[in-house]
């Protein structure tokens, strides 16, 4: 085994550092985040950061970095309330990657790759085109972290679409059947194909 | 595509429900974090909320609901400020996903399977032996949250293991080299192999 201290970590040449940590969490999640500025650009980014938060109600949760690129996001969503997440899926791994770019506000990403927006029922924000989930979300708080200025920014599911043949009859969503990809570090995607459920789990007497 | 309202959602059938929204999010890491309490009872629970907060300093987050089994966890972390996080790789995943059974505090789930407990450079916390990436954290802080009444914990990296063959020269992790599981739902286990990594993103001209 390699054997990082903390004191080894902290003197890591930069780019073997976010590297190295940002794959230690293990697989992440894929997803797209669609908003749209007050004065109607549509902007679309990938995030790896978007985490249940509980059921009823429905609420999904995700990091970011006040700094980056994606401050477009977190601006359209503090000025309009709403958002979308749309999973990544085979076909569109290159161009979701590319949204991470750092284009100007007023530059849709939408523009710059084959990524579609889509408005279904009288949403405010765009959806992907395609997606094989499109979760419609209404902001509900954030939290400022202070260890390290991050924002966690939770918001509550209003609509939901998933293809028809992902969704089991006890409610499971098998996301290989949808090739939608998980993330590995920072630029790694995967298409996880074998699967396996498990029973719900009592303890051994 | 199957489309569910808010109003819908809400009116589901619980555990349909549950199934469906811890699905929607996307695939999530595999994780199995270890503790022990003042009394010496090791405890090893599997959570699928591991996030990446930050690498400078290290950081990663993860949610609980203080209402459930994994509430020893959360007791052991606080008592002694230590925890750490190990990833669930293709051979331990039936015991992994064991340890969520409800056993009662002075049970260790390290007697009840074959997971097995090991304490390396006096880290006060078990890592789980033979996981591919172990990680010893130390409390940070924590964020209740207000929406739904679950808890963002928050620890920075001490320590850090990682089996050689899955670090590459700038520092990536590959996560498939390692047979390292991502959790779809509540029960669905999944070994992603075929990953593919992309270059840093610039603005198209």
């Amino acid at each position: 085994m390699m054997y990082f201290t903390r004191d080894h970590i902290d003197r890591l040449e930069h780019l073997y550092k976010i590297n190295l940590i940002n794959s230690v969490t293990g697989f992440k999640s894929a997803n797209l985040i669609g908003t749209k500025s007050k004065n109607g650009i549509a902007n679309v980014a990938v995030f790896s950061s978007v985490v249940h938060y509980g059921s009823a109600p429905p609420i999904l949760g995700f990091v970011l970095r006040p700094t980056t690129v994606r401050r477009n996001t977190y601006d359209n969503i503090k000025e309009t309330g709403y958002f979308t997440v749309n999973h990544i899926y085979k076909e569109i791994i290159e161009d979701a990657h590319h949204t991470s770019a750092k284009y100007a506000s007023e530059i849709s990403e939408f523009d710059k790759t084959l990524l579609e927006e889509e408005y279904l029922n009288d949403f405010h924000a765009p959806f992907v085109k395609n997606s094989p989930i499109k979760i419609g979300l209404k902001y509900v708080e954030e939290y400022n972290i202070k260890a390290n200025g991050t924002i966690l920014v939770l918001g509550e599911i209003l609509d939901l679409y998933i293809q028809e043949k992902l969704v089991a009859d006890d409610g499971f969503v098998n996301l290989s059947e949808g090739n939608i990809a998980a993330i590995n570090g920072l630029d790694c995607y995967s298409i996880p194909k074998l699967n396996k459920r498990l029973d719900y789990q009592r303890p051994k007497v």
